[in-house]
């Protein structure tokens, strides 16, 4: 039997994931509209044999509150998905493209209809990661008074997702026959109206676009609330989730995993995928100073507003930095999955203000290991063994340096252990993250049999 | 002074813009989802110094009528254009993108944001054809029970463009100062939250992506209702439309073009591209033998359809394809603003049910022009020459062949008489086109002048 391989995605968030990246000199500054940057990051990507790259995404732009902290953030402008993957559908080959889009404020047929559009523009490299937005700066872009709550909005999302999905199978496979001699280009018969009325949408159909190629582009999700993991064990193909221990890892990858068979689905339908920050040194020392010269770069009007969100009543600035915070808010139920892990950590590691906001700020809540190629290895080998993870999702600190590094230095560390492939296996994304194409609920159950 | 020159977009339609092009051996049948064909003729537009590519689009799909019909045409699976143009864009380097997207089942601060990305990817060679959707196929996609009428339609494109590029103009053009050493990423006193509040849209903004290259993507309209127009006439800066004679055509360019003063806009600002859809011989034998083979592609079937909307109470089949139509219908008032067109050419030329549904086939109601390219071209500088067009739309009747084609034998002679470039001119679709680059709502008066 073949050895189980890791899958790995390159979470390629423009400067990069440490809040300070656009000042380092290993990263782009313009980099959220320099499509070459881009280009560049999807080639090593794909020079590293990576899954997919991905990028997240809300319909929203922060630009209240704190102006001095607000001056001195990167993450501001920067491309929307869909239109960067189809860039880079052309420069690439082999790598699949996971694009962000939002249940709640986008509309089932234009989005089921430009995924497939992606997916056939890739030759069947597209996966949507499905979000509900948490964002509370994004809903006065749509005339809505409020931000739907998390309820109203997982509702919308399981309902939306199986719009989008039966738009996807409006041409059967084989509908096009496109025999120039008889003038018949596609049996009518093998198109259907998907008539939908449900509680959210009322969505006649069919799509303009014949079948993906991947049957459906892969579905991923990333939300880690309740709401999160039933939408993910309902639907999701992929989960990427921010776990900073061996043990709430395997927590979750248990957890979701098991919520899968009330779908009729079986847990090697989802791939879970960690986040995990590295912070690569040839040695040890080197990648300790790599990281503080990082953290160094972080100002603390910054720092203290990364914070402000958990405890959105307090003046932060009257803190004292070098102690710990004066109390611990209660993690809100739902809201952000991200806040819970955030606040047990520190309670749990007694951080200063200071320690938690280079925490938080350094890789927003996920894994940040700090070490050599083989350290780093380790701690990838340890959680994929034992249950925590099918794979991760990089999230380099600093862009382009840091997946250069990731790919010379850790990615043959991998596949000297057996755990990474060395080549592309299929030739879509489905094919290589190992993930079956879904059938079209209008194939004919005897000719899928035969 | 510098001779003027004539403007020239390909509409690269799929399999060409005769009903039966894709039976025709010099096309590709599976073009609307060929992502190689696309490449071939963005970078063939390219080679014959095109100043923009160019597809139609509506977000829907006709699937209920004659099913024999229905099984013979080709337009039925194909590209989102946008996600097509942010592909093609890593491919070419000089050619403008003419995406197609509708006022009225769009939102727009997604349109704002897909269209300001596409213009970053691109550095600068993004448009957006403003369409308010005809067809009436399209509304169950998005749950409405029927098709808004022209008059509500114009009014939310109208309030729709206007709320599109103040969201371009969210970020200044100099908002952006990238100060490592300071930390200082961007001047917040230079973004802008839009916060519209109209009749139709309520939209807060920013926009979380900085000002497009070119400030605004041109604005291009292709409608030519009363509506169209108007509308034309206060936003586009380029329409498309269809004449198939001179005197039609210099009647529309002096119309529109007097309708501006009003917006306080000149009529250099806009440019007039009628459609032409040119059948290339290197004798005037070859090319009617050309048509001729074309035409014969028609299956009857397809041809009645094509005439079915204009008479939508009658059978059809019942009638002599070889005699008159039986009487002609009165144009509706602006609602397909082709339609006034077609039976005023029918009427005036006494074509048969089957020279009309080959007419029609041929360029859907545009002008079709069949010779050697120095009576092709002799036809343009005509109206170029007498104010019936700025430049043109052209429309090869079958792709990859006509286009190669045209570029291969009218584009040189286009040169020679020295109607065209010989070299692009400018580094955005802006500059190619001689459009000035609008400045930012937000920006010092004092500053724009100085």
């Amino acid at each position: 039997m073949t050895q189980r391989k890791l899958r790995l995605g390159a979470f390629i968030m423009a400067t990069g994931h440490h809040i300070a990246a656009w000042r380092h000199p290993g990263s782009q500054a313009d980099a959220g509209i320099n499509i070459d940057h881009y280009v560049q990051l999807a080639q090593t990507a794909e020079r590293g044999l990576f899954d997919q790259v991905f990028v997240a995404d809300s319909p929203g732009q922060r630009h209240r509150g704190d102006e001095d902290s607000l001056s001195r953030q990167g993450r501001v402008s920067y491309f929307e998905p869909v239109t960067l993957w189809a860039a880079l559908s052309q420069v690439t080959r082999h790598i699949g493209f996971v694009a962000t889009a939002s249940t709640t404020y986008e509309d089932p047929y234009l989005l089921a209809r430009k995924f497939a559009s992606l997916d056939h523009i890739s030759k069947g490299r597209a996966a949507w990661n499905v979000v509900t937005t948490s964002a509370d700066n994004v809903h006065g872009n749509f005339g809505l008074a409020a931000h739907p709550d998390p309820a109203a909005r997982y509702a919308r999302a399981h309902e939306f997702v199986e719009v989008v999905k039966g738009l996807w199978d409006s041409f059967e496979d084989d509908a096009f026959v496109r025999d120039a001699s008889t003038g018949v280009y596609f049996d009518p018969r093998k198109l259907h109206a998907l008539n939908h009325v449900g509680k959210h949408f009322k969505v006649e159909g069919p799509l303009n676009i014949e079948r993906p190629p991947q049957g459906h582009p892969v579905i991923v999700q990333a939300g880690s609330s309740e709401d999160g993991k039933e939408l993910a064990a309902a639907t999701a193909e992929a989960i990427f989730t921010a776990w900073t221990s061996r043990e709430e890892a395997q927590a979750f990858y248990t957890d979701v995993k098991g919520r899968m068979a009330k779908y009729g689905r079986r847990p090697e339908q989802l791939l879970v995928l960690p986040g995990i920050s590295p912070v690569i040194g040839r040695t040890e020392e080197e990648a300790r100073a790599k990281w503080a010269e990082l953290q160094a770069l972080i100002h603390p009007s910054v720092g203290l507003n990364v914070l402000q969100p958990f405890w959105p009543h307090d003046d932060l600035s009257r803190w004292d930095l070098d102690a710990p915070p004066p109390y611990y808010p209660e993690p809100p139920q739902g809201v952000n999955s991200r806040a819970h892990v955030v606040i047990q950590l520190a309670r749990r590691e007694r951080f200063t203000v200071r320690q938690l906001y280079e925490y938080l700020a350094g890789a927003r809540g996920h894994w940040v290991v700090v070490g050599t190629p083989a350290q780093i290895a380790d701690q990838m080998q340890d959680w994929f063994e034992h249950g925590a993870a099918d794979g991760f999702n990089v999230m380099p600190p600093v862009l382009p340096q840091s997946l250069d590094e990731f790919v010379d230095l850790v990615v043959p560390e991998l596949q000297r252990r057996g755990l990474f492939r060395t080549a592309y296996e299929g030739r879509t994304l489905r094919e290589n993250l190992g993930l079956a194409r879904p059938a079209s609920r209008y194939a004919n159950p005897a000719a899928q049999a035969a």
